[in-house]
């Protein structure tokens, strides 16, 4: 067997996290229900971050200062400071004094540079963040630090999300074992231009910046670039993606590069499923495109269609819709040559209603929608362009009343 | 007094309308309801016809003949038949074939060529007209062609539309008097690209066809592709505007232009103000931006944020994503020169939070909620980015679980 063969496998339970990395998670008071707020990721020496963020033009100042440091220390960072509770954006000069107050903070109690210190933060905009309760709890932050914390750490980060998102996986490469380990946040404001939400991702292969930031940029782009729960990109989208460890020969890279795929999709998958008011997760399959990029707009401009939510939700196999919202994506291609599948049921060939048993699809999509913990909530719609040979999915969740009820209501 | 100062007023009750055209509008047993659904315009000899149509790749293949013989014409056309309960959209052959049917039966009825017939379709994506209905109710259609019928055309047009959209102006210019008349159908899937839903629109000035193309181009701009309902372009949204009758000066076509800006924004916002589920008209100004591009771009984006529409139908002066969705819009501004006013309420000043009575704006939103059919139900936002000269507006509404309920169990 090659070792080429190598495949990752998930690991349960997430009690064994990439070497060297330590997280903690505790309330600091920042969140009204007083749930956990705040969330520490202490990296090793040496180790190599990567980092996307949103491409609004209105985002939070700490997002700024992130990029800056990442590019100064060619990523060369220690720690990522996270909050919930407030997204300190449009907060102005008072987010960024905030801002630097706690990484200066954080920085003296772990003994590093306050440079070396990345913060983020997701919550209610425009509200400053409840800057003394953070500062005053850094300290028990840092003693909450631990080896394999980090689902205290998974659980800081959330906001109105009502699972947690993290995802732990490991293969052996030439007899040494290889750890991956991310969480996430998501819930409402999820239609990530570039990086998304907030994701932080930990692994302990050492891989030098240049070809990190390639790998990364990649696993993005198929996963949290590739959801849609709103249309609405955020003012704090973040992911963060960090190296840390012994090297690995070269030809090994694609072994990594897939498991940085898989956390990616695990996460981005969990975070449209539980989008603010779904029943199920909707997954778009785009066949046949005349390039990757076309896939992937096609597939999100099908999640992303009001009209196509609503019929899901609806359990209506309006196929109407998503033929109207595939032809909305800018992407040219001819309705005379459109496969179109719901579940396994084929609905359009070459562009030709063909005769379908509308009440066994309706079932289909009913059958997805019992409830968001079952793990066969995948609705799936396939299309095929018949253009091209290139393929790209996208994800997305139904739009239900309770999506107008979370967001008519919203409180911190 | 200058002839310039010639301004248009509305006419109440459409009995009135541009000299020649002639209106029809009756049932031909094409919806399931039994309501009108079959409406026809015919216009004088020499009439010139400019029309705007879908630009979504997917669209119902009568929008491709009736470009087509809008442009072998020149725009020298006589008639419209509307049908509204299928959209004969992804109906392939048998769509065309429908098209051609009911164009030549109604050509050869009004003793013109099917050459000089457009038709135009809304309704249910993927299901045939029901075509034996449709043609056996032409002859009716035509005995109830007159002058002044277009009420019954305006409501033969209507899907799951709530209100009639429907709006007559004249003016007086030289001791002449000059009309002009539109009616819509709106509802769901608004989010017009170029041209919109199902717009049409009759002047009795007669203006040759290239500046006619431009100033439909100019309102159209301004109204039906400045509004959102739902960010959904449709298979088969189509404006048409006419004209026919003697020439003006060229000096007054400013004030035609004026007309037809005025028809065009009372459509769209109309059609707003419609949208499924929709309690209020959302009208968002963006001034000082640094073209009218930049500026009608901002204001859809802010139109069309799922998160906007939720608080406006929460009634909750959330800022925070007013700000976030211009950020998001793709246009470049500064933060830091914006200032925000919810309706007379400033918020933010220079892009700082001012001191606000969230109580009293609050109440501001509601007083615009209590019904579709009160004209007082203009919610506004006027967003100042302070980096250039140029002013634009756009229409929406709030998003509500009504819209929700109306797209998960829509029937024909």
């Amino acid at each position: 067997m090659s070792q080429f063969d190598s495949t990752w496998s998930f690991v349960d339970e997430g009690n064994d996290t990439p070497n060297g990395f330590l997280f903690a998670g505790i309330s600091a008071g920042l969140k009204a229900s007083k749930k956990k707020d705040l969330a520490l990721i202490l990296a090793p020496e040496g180790s190599i971050f990567s980092g996307m963020f949103t491409q609004s033009i209105v985002r939070a100042s700490c997002i700024d200062i992130c990029e800056e440091r990442i590019k100064k220390s060619s990523g060369l960072l220690r720690a990522i400071l996270i909050n919930s509770g407030q997204a300190n954006a449009c907060t102005g000069n008072l987010g960024l004094q905030h801002f630097q107050i706690a990484t200066a903070k954080i920085a003296e109690i772990l003994g590093i540079k306050e440079e070396e210190v990345l913060m983020c933060s997701t919550g209610v905009i425009g509200v400053p963040i409840k800057i003394s309760h953070l500062v005053k709890n850094l300290p028990n932050l840092v003693s909450d630090l631990k080896l394999n914390n980090f689902q205290n750490a998974a659980e800081a980060i959330l906001t109105t999300d009502l699972t947690l998102k993290k995802v732990l996986i490991e293969t052996c490469i030439q007899g040494r074992r290889i750890k991956i380990a991310g969480f996430a946040k998501g819930s409402g404001m999820i239609y990530p231009n570039m990086a998304t939400m907030l994701a932080f991702l930990t692994c302990d292969v050492g891989i030098e910046k240049e070809v990190w930031d390639k790998m990364i940029s990649i696993a993005v782009k198929k996963s949290f670039n590739a959801i849609s729960v709103d249309g609405e990109t955020s003012t704090n989208d973040s992911f963060v993606g960090i190296n840390a460890g012994n090297k690995i020969e070269k030809r090994f890279l694609p072994i990594i590069q897939k498991g940085l795929d898989i956390v990616c999709q695990n996460l981005a998958k969990n975070i449209a499923r539980d989008g603010e008011g779904a029943n199920c997760l909707l997954e778009v399959l785009v066949q046949g495109a005349k390039n990757n990029d076309d896939a992937i707009i096609v597939a999100k401009s099908i999640c992303n269609s009001a009209l196509v939510k609503t019929a899901i939700h609806g359990c209506d196999p309006n196929w109407g819709r998503i033929i109207s919202a595939a032809g909305n994506s800018g992407v040219e291609f001819n309705l005379n040559h459109v496969d179109l599948y719901i579940g396994s049921d084929q609905i359009l060939k070459k562009g030709k209603l063909i005769k379908y048993d509308s009440k066994k699809v309706t079932d289909y999509i009913k059958s997805k929608m019992k409830g968001r913990y079952l793990l066969d909530d995948i609705v799936q719609i396939i299309i095929n362009l018949n253009s091209g040979e290139s393929n790209g999915t996208a994800w997305g969740c139904d739009l239900s009343k309770r999506y107008i009820e979370i967001n008519s209501e919203y409180t911190t």
